[in-house]
């Protein structure tokens, strides 16, 4: 029953944690008859093949697009222009490109100077994890997340069905489906998404940085809070590289009000007014008790972190 | 065979998630042959008993500590010395005083100004969750988790004797014992631990303040990365005040190598320096292998928080 299959050939550009967690989402779901995968690294490749995610891995770009009425760019967001232009050429009329990118406006700008014969919807799936590779993938990573669509300003009947079936797509693999424009998304993303992991990626260093403390002693009491901050900043150097280098503004902006903040919680501290400290510390419950209540979070303590050892 | 037990009436004052663990640690354990809890709050002292974590439950702290060979502070660190001065003319001669709070210098400190007719050991115990209350301690808390001893400059012999007997309850209930000076401590947990929890509440106050992302933004979007940063940020704001105001240089030191850190990276993402920012980011998963090596945390991805919904 061919016809129940959303798409005939999805082409899966990029087979790392979202690559080969859509991949397996759409392979699940029976959402494309057929899968194809690209990845720049030969051996990513080979064993997209031997996890069968994918039912053939090319070893072009255009081979991959060739015929395809999805392909999904799944690479860090720096390289999404330069994939685009290199794929255009091989691509069919009016092909429904998604990206996956954490950043919207660079992949809007560039999805613009691809032309209208191609069908480009910028898509941002917010889950994830900290591994990566195409065997961190699972088919369940975007159910109960959001996803959000920041279509480009184009009404032409081609590109609003493609709008419908990326909507399509994300909804079938289990996420909620927002849709807002390019520049709100890379500041709300800023603050819920790329200033934790800036501020993660930095305390980080600063631990490692520390002549006076040993990594050592970092390590034995980490449980004290650190450990939190090292799941994120363990996540892939290329992808959080591009994602800061492409959303420099919000990120800077965001990062201002934080240091704003912190300079008020460091003169608190050094001035012993604990009123100031206690109200600013208050507020955490209530927030995390709304993210638990949204189903975004597990209300298990310590995450449900399983009991050591 | 009440020989066997190595305390003949333990006493915790404070009974929240520290000090409800202890004492279910202790009971579950057989470490004492009586359990007498104090709290502040009445409420508190009934829901232990109705818990069956104590055996008893006196209203005031002189009975609680009157005949007690265990004494056990788990109150915030701010009032140690207000608890200690007022309890000591109960207390039996010898008897073994450990606290649990997260700074030590400031605990020796008020140590010493008890007198040495008591053996005061500080004590902290490297674990913790983000809950608060006699409902959210459990026995296994201190399991393969560091507790740190920084016992008093103190030479004669009753006191060796109470440090020996204070290792011993630790390892009795499942912890690693390390013992070190309290300036070294209040450094190495300022990094480990009181750094991370300001930066988290400072990210959370941060969000909070935005006028151009809605609340509802931040908690749908929060699987991003700030929805870690919650769980330490809803950690009980008194017992935080307290731990800022008792470990004032420290924390300040550390803050200040943090920020010049995190100017490091402002630049480098202001001027578009993406090779700064690779290499910084690249620490970051050797560190947490390092601390998932030590035993320390989970190396499911996501925490391993169980699959929503």
């Amino acid at each position: 029953m061919t016809s129940d299959f959303q798409f005939k050939r999805a082409a899966i550009i990029g087979i790392g944690l979202i690559g080969s967690s859509l991949a397996r989402a759409i392979g699940e779901r029976k959402l494309a008859k057929e899968i194809v995968g690209y990845d720049a690294d030969e051996k990513v490749r080979a064993r997209a093949l031997e996890l069968n995610i994918v039912d053939s891995a090319p070893d072009t770009l255009a081979a991959a697009a060739a015929g395809a009425d999805l392909i999904v760019l799944a690479t860090p967001v720096g390289v999404v222009g330069d994939v685009l232009k290199e794929m255009e050429p091989s691509c069919a009329s009016g092909v429904l490109v998604i990206d996956v990118g954490s950043v919207k406006g660079a992949v809007v700008k560039a999805a613009q100077s691809a032309g209208e014969r191609i069908c480009v919807v910028p898509c941002h799936p917010v889950s994830g994890t900290e591994q990566s590779g195409p065997d961190a993938g699972f088919a369940t990573l975007f159910e109960n997340r959001w996803c959000i669509l920041t279509p480009l300003p184009r009404k032409d009947d081609p590109y609003l069905a493609a709008v419908e079936k990326a909507k399509a797509l994300w909804g079938g693999v289990g996420a909620y489906i927002e849709v807002m424009d390019a520049e709100h998304h890379d500041l709300a993303l800023a603050i819920t998404s790329h200033l934790p992991h800036l501020i993660a990626f930095t305390l980080v260093g600063a631990a490692d940085d520390l002549e006076n403390v040993t990594e050592a002693e970092i390590i034995k009491y980490s449980a004290g809070g650190f450990r939190d901050f090292t799941r994120i900043a363990a996540s892939d150097p290329i992808m959080w590289r591009d994602v800061f280098l492409n959303n420099k503004e919000a990120v800077l902006e965001t990062l201002g009000r934080f240091s704003e903040e912190l300079a008020l919680l460091q003169r608190a501290i050094r001035w012993g007014d604990g009123e100031v400290l206690r109200e600013v510390f208050a507020r955490g419950r209530d927030i995390r008790r709304a993210i638990i209540e949204a189903g975004q979070e597990t209300d298990s303590p310590n995450f449900g972190r399983r009991k050591q050892p």
